[in-house]
């Protein structure tokens, strides 16, 4: 019996790895002998770093850096276990979880701490990065990561621009020369899911921007100046990001990858999924267990746990997925591999209670789980685990 | 695929039947063609009366008779689908539930109405009985149930002695010539899981007096009056039931059957299970689902399903249990069968929420967790279900 054990991290209550941990420890109750591979799953957003790192054996560079209201910050990047690839989290620098809810500005919140990741990076001579955008308190369209990385954002005095979105209104022109030159000689694989474009109703302030503390007078200014800022990249890349799909990712630091970087931009969970070296471990497994705090079957939500079905049933690996709270119009997961959805609360209880006791929670629901998935799976192959 | 569903009520929301349909609706979504046999259960007390008689497809007879209180009520028993058994649940005479909070009157309540229920099944020339204890408002030692079938039970100044547990102090002598004398040619099968003797700090009135309303002052007085009338039963008839263990059932009904009834008493799931032939059913069952509104493994509030889970497992056919709280610690249930235990609960929500949802949400736990349990079923012996 063979099992992988893919979640995602239940947010505000477990990481990925603590997740998968639980998890393991109720699959060990029910089945002692049990092999299991753990391979904690993120979607691009916050613990992407921390899921691909122990996937692969890899480590930790901590980095002193800016944070998104100009403060030091400790913040690292994750070299994965092939030590080529670097991984950047830009939550890790310019995340929302650096700040306290009355700290939130996205007038002046600056994404300058990400790209001195990038380029202590640089420095460290990696040229593979993978890039987890999501959980960024910015709206800045990447120009603070541009100007990090030596890019000359000037007002009309000749003048560099400060930090955040407010900044970006008062740019007068953009010199491309100083740019730090071993960025074209990089691969930047960017993990997002996010398909808006930078500016406009769908845009990375009318959307994105609330979140951030944005009230609705900031969300048009920010959105014109994110288009100012447009204006002037196109003036010296020739790139409209303007309706760019991808473009209004974090803040618009999609937009800005896609303007600067040799980049391509994939599905968070695919990216993970392809470094964590899912499909090896496949081979010979009976059931991938992976979970999330909420899944349903409307909202992008469970997309993480539909990822991993996806993977595992192209090689006609079959899921099961534990979830906080369990939507009741899931059956549409049962189209991708998806056996069975189930959640981890065991009797009625507040949102609050849920999540303290998460892990044992899952615990317990793993090990009932897989008691029951195994029954039938173990009695008729002759192993059988009951007496009668 | 054959699935025997046999819950018991999940109390307060669901009847044992209404359970039985949302699991079978649960069970068709993930398998339209499986094979369901529904067979609710119950403990011997609320509830008996229905599943007996739905299982067996009896019929029910309707009488008017006297509630705890001495008002009429319309009560009934069932014939079982034999024809030949009558089933008696005290508490659609005697019950708690016909009573509010404030009509609680452990000192006035009477056990007359259940001994109406028996004549009229008499009188209809009914001679084999199961009668369901349990949910009585009563503490009279079943001294009404026996006024009602001729018994005499005279006060010093010859005189009947009124309703209720009070009115057993003035007892002076007890007249048995009159008792029906139908009666010792029946057979009862007394359904009760109460151990407890009629008197003493373990008895009726000590243990279970407090749930019908009984103040301490009261339970002293209930206490010595049942003594008193144990006294007066064992001037007539040699027997003592002072210590007799199931004496005490049902505020010491039992007692009276056990005087003056030719009786047997058996674990209520045992005999509803006896009665509804579920061992017929299970040649050729792959699996039973039973159910609870709550199942933990340290009370008794599980013994519904675990007398399923044991009755199955005779034949070797495994048990899965649904619950509205599945305990933390009910790992010792696997030892009878059970294969695992599952909350229907699907997300945070309160008790009342749980509840007043219960249809559905035990619908959609059953979906899953016959979709979890029969993949691997499924998928090996060939019948492949799923798509990869």
């Amino acid at each position: 019996m063979k099992i992988i054990v893919a979640p995602d991290s239940f947010k505000g209550s477990l990481s990925a790895v603590e997740a998968a941990n639980a998890i393991d420890k109720g699959i060990k109750k029910a089945f002692p002998d049990a092999e299991t591979v753990l391979i904690p799953v993120a979607d691009g957003g916050e613990g992407t770093l921390e899921t691909l790192v122990t996937a692969t054996e890899g480590e930790m560079k901590h980095v002193i850096v800016t944070d998104p209201l100009g403060n030091k910050v400790e913040a690292g990047y994750g070299i994965l276990g092939d030590k080529k690839t670097c991984v950047i989290e830009m939550a890790a620098a310019s995340g929302l979880t650096l700040l306290s809810e009355e700290e939130l500005s996205p007038l002046a919140a600056t994404t300058y701490g990400t790209g001195q990741l990038i380029k202590q990076a640089l420095d460290d001579g990696f040229t593979s990065f993978v890039v987890g955008l999501g959980g960024s308190a910015t709206n800045d369209g990447g120009a603070g990561m541009l100007q990090a990385l030596g890019l000359r954002i000037l007002d009309a005095e000749g003048k560099e621009i400060g930090y955040g979105g407010d900044a970006l209104g008062k740019i007068a022109s953009i010199e491309i020369d100083s740019f730090d030159p071993r960025i074209k000689d990089c691969q930047f694989l960017i993990a997002s899911d996010v398909e808006n474009p930078l500016i406009g109703l769908n845009g990375a302030s009318h959307i994105f921007g609330p979140q951030k503390g944005a009230t609705p007078e900031m969300i048009e200014q920010l959105d014109q100046n994110l288009a100012h800022f447009a204006d002037q990249v196109a003036k010296v890349t020739g790139i409209k990001l303007h309706d760019m799909p991808g473009a209004g990712a974090a803040g618009g630091i999609g937009g800005a990858f896609q303007a600067f970087f040799p980049c391509e931009l994939e599905r968070g969970i695919d990216v993970v999924l392809e470094y964590s070296n899912i499909n090896q471990f496949l081979t010979g497994t009976d059931l991938v267990i992976t979970g999330e705090g909420k899944v349903d079957g409307q909202t992008a939500s469970g997309k993480t746990p539909l990822g991993v079905a996806q993977t595992a049933q192209r090689q006609g690996v079959p899921t099961i997925i534990l979830a906080g709270s369990a939507g009741d119009d899931t059956a549409v997961l049962h189209d991708f591999g998806v056996v069975s959805i189930h959640s981890i609360v065991n009797k009625p209880m507040t949102l609050e209670e849920s999540m303290r006791n998460a892990s044992i929670l899952l615990e317990l629901s793993a090990e009932q789980v897989v008691r029951s998935y195994f029954y039938a799976f173990n009695h008729i192959k002759g192993g059988a685990i009951y007496e009668n």
